[in-house]
């Protein structure tokens, strides 16, 4: 790892930073105090700020409402968001579309993803009254807007009907709810019953690279002469954020205020083998 | 595996039959007709029948009444019924009991076996108003009694609190509902919250020997020089009947009267590597 | 998946065809009979021709002298062949270059993509004389080039003692050495070493979708309106080259000439749930 | 966990104490200095001393005579000895026997275990040179004695070609070798192949309860009226010993002379869950 005494002097050397959301731009309490300033900063020393998001539970307009500047405005254009949720689109528009049926679990909300390629979106309680075989995927979008008994014993029998694509838009098996308390997260339901029906599940989202692939070719929209080590991205988890950006090789930042703990992070470190370029406390040193 | 024209023939050879109890003496419509008569005739053949269950959801006293014969009254008398449920029940009694709280998943019928350990049986939706320092041990028990989105969330952020043993008392994943379907089983539920919170959890139930060795204790009250060359396992399921009693060390059938399908038993007993030593359509051939 | 009668018949529709190389094009006996020609006729067609493999065995100059046609010459012009070596090299370049010793598990050949990263490469047999603090990374190459034995117990060793990267440069876990028999792969002895250690490894090559990335950003170099409907990607393992495709988005064709055997693949297609776009004899048809 | 000042004070108040060997009563150097003493008062205060451990390496025979005292001589009858490979043992005489080739890896003196079960012992190097349909079952007991290039490569191709049992003697998949360093164990290896071949191997050894269960029935020859709950075990292992002898139901006391670091040794409970009645630094204590 390399000593840098804070975030703001580290980023300085790139011309674009890559975010995750939660834990370091957001709490369960929202945006986190001192970050609509710190954004403001880097725009002020022309470095492209980007989120990358494992969340497939509402569109990017509505993650970008949560990043506003009482002066500013809106903190990220539309195009510098980029979820897990997105990718699972492309994919279900390059590989179901055009027409046809996507059953999905998740809210309302999240059928957006559904919808972007182009597919009618049918939710887990209209199952029984969809004829299967007119169902050409099943996408995992959100661990709410459904009865889990019901829910998922109807996908699990609708899975072991069927032989179609299943994705999962969000690979996170768990989040942070409130001071210390977490949820199961759409992923783990997901990876459950994978191993019921013994199939392979499509997955998208952190840490695998496909994300950082997409969100570089968003980048590389505006920069075209970019280069991979002229990107950091920051995040909160070694599992995902890092372990996935190190794969695609950028550099990484670990952040303390999210899910790895102050007292914990040189420990995981050294246990998961998993190693950001750097070690902060936050993005407000 | 030997070849043996019927159930009916082989079981002579043997002093003790062990019965899985679903997919082989019952399925969802209740006993499977002629079954009865098939126990009646064990009995006059001074064969000694014993159910062996992954269930933990009601008492063997409950189990008892299911199977019982126009003339002869009960079929199994309750000594004879072991269940993977009064494991977890000894268990609790040997390693939590005396007295306590201890957190349960399932129907209030499932309690029983807490309370058969002497101890106090909390359900999930009491988890909230309960001092999580009072509480000794959690066992999963059923996978109904309880909502799932609610009672699966409240039982993650209860093992991440407080470090208690942790009781699956039915490792089943799946099991049967009605013809073609299936149900998550409170195994698997289990399986899914242990891997979120990072914890070993203790198992009872089928392949796991242990349930084997209780049932040969108790059939050796009756039977002191019965050998275990002398036992017949009867199941429908290669991984729990089969694996555990090849384990144990005793013969084996496998039935296709439950959960494998005619037509793909060769080919799963060969692709498993899991060899039962008899194959037959059911126990009434 | 679409009906085609033939390969030849359905390629028409791409402008380029991504092939795996072992069990497509070559098997153990070589280059199989009739695929230069297909080759050669693609390449009148005006339909470019990739390699993706994964392997890092040797360099793709070695690679390449495979597939030399007595008449055309080369086949494949070096940058049309992308192997999941030429990733890890890149890994090792982007994260742990400039300069340092990495050590190695693989023949003196495939140290090649240690070479390419402008890296020192340290072969097992020299751990024991080699400061592990002047290590920088490990990286998995190939099965042969070392004794098991001590290799893999002073690999285990070495990564007790130092935190490094230690990237997986094949995913295989098996690969097919003669008529039916099968060899352990280099990345199922890494994966054995990354249980013990407890450790996370870095990986490389398909499924992952990262290797497909690169390959479309080399194609976009000589096509730059390439669209990624526009390429086939062709293979003979469900779970690598067609389930990574699949999800990078492009087409796929499952051919029968390698890894699946003719009368399981509807089965296997079935209960893996990795549906290809089309199904093959082979590339020949 | 119970607060006790010593190991000789809890001691006193069971019949029989079950010892892990290595890391207990022994490390790399030989037997722990004072572990004979410690033996010969529990001797001289009337409680019964049984070793308990994951070995199929050598004959019990030759397990015994590491422990011999000065004066007293040995300090384990043969009786009160029991491994793992005796559990292989009783399976292969149950379910194997009478006659027929086992196929072992391992040195010579481990065949010990297919010897003691009446039947023929085929060592790796010479699978080549028999016929595959005469070998009834393969056993995995010693990680030497055989090269793993050459056996693991041939063990996975005789799995492909032949359906029999294969027995994994010893589940442990590291062991402790020198001050500080490791070995892959015999598990470890059968592991990697159990998952290259897809089928279910039959696993003997802690934490799997048959092994108490064994020992258990061992000790009710000479004690008759032994309770589970006059019963200690002592390992140095939490996820073998601890969580074995736990679910099997009986006392349990993790030592820190092995494997579990003095340091980590309370994080290691809260985190796994494992956790053992007493904690102690050794047994010398």
């Amino acid at each position: 790892m390399k000593l840098e005494s804070s975030f703001a002097h580290a980023a300085k050397q790139y011309r674009a930073i890559f975010f995750d959301a939660y834990g370091v731009l957001r709490n369960s309490s929202g945006v986190i105090a001192g970050v609509p300033g710190v954004l403001a900063r880097l725009k002020s020393e022309g470095i492209d700020a980007y989120i990358i998001t494992n969340d497939a539970s509402k569109s990017p307009d509505m993650m970008q409402k949560y990043y506003v500047h009482p002066e500013l405005g809106e903190l990220f254009a539309i195009e510098k968001i980029v979820s897990s949720g997105m990718l699972a689109s492309e994919f279900l528009s390059a590989k179901v579309a055009p027409g046809g049926k996507v059953a999905y679990l998740g809210k309302p909300a999240s059928a957006y993803y559904v919808h972007q390629a182009g597919l009618e979106a049918v939710p887990v309680d209209e199952f029984s009254s969809t004829n299967p075989e007119e169902i050409r995927a099943l996408v995992w979008l959100d661990d709410e807007g459904f009865d889990w008994f019901t829910g998922l014993n109807q996908t699990l029998n609708l899975l072991r009907k069927i032989n179609i694509p299943v994705i999962i838009a969000n690979t996170d098996t768990s989040y942070p709810v409130k001071s210390g308390e977490v949820a199961v997260a759409v992923g783990g339901l997901a990876k459950m019953i994978e191993g019921l029906v013994g199939k392979t599940f499509i997955r998208f989202g952190k840490p695998d690279t496909q994300i950082f692939s997409f969100a570089f070719a968003r980048a590389l929209e505006s920069m075209p002469d970019l280069k991979k080590s002229e990107i950091l991205m920051i995040g909160d988890t070694l599992h995902t954020d890092i372990l996935g950006a190190n794969q695609f090789g950028i550099d990484t930042a670990l952040v303390l205020s999210g899910n790895t703990q102050k007292e914990k992070a040189r420990m995981q470190i050294r246990s998961t083998g998993i190693i950001p370029t750097y070690l902060f406390d936050s993005i407000l040193t």
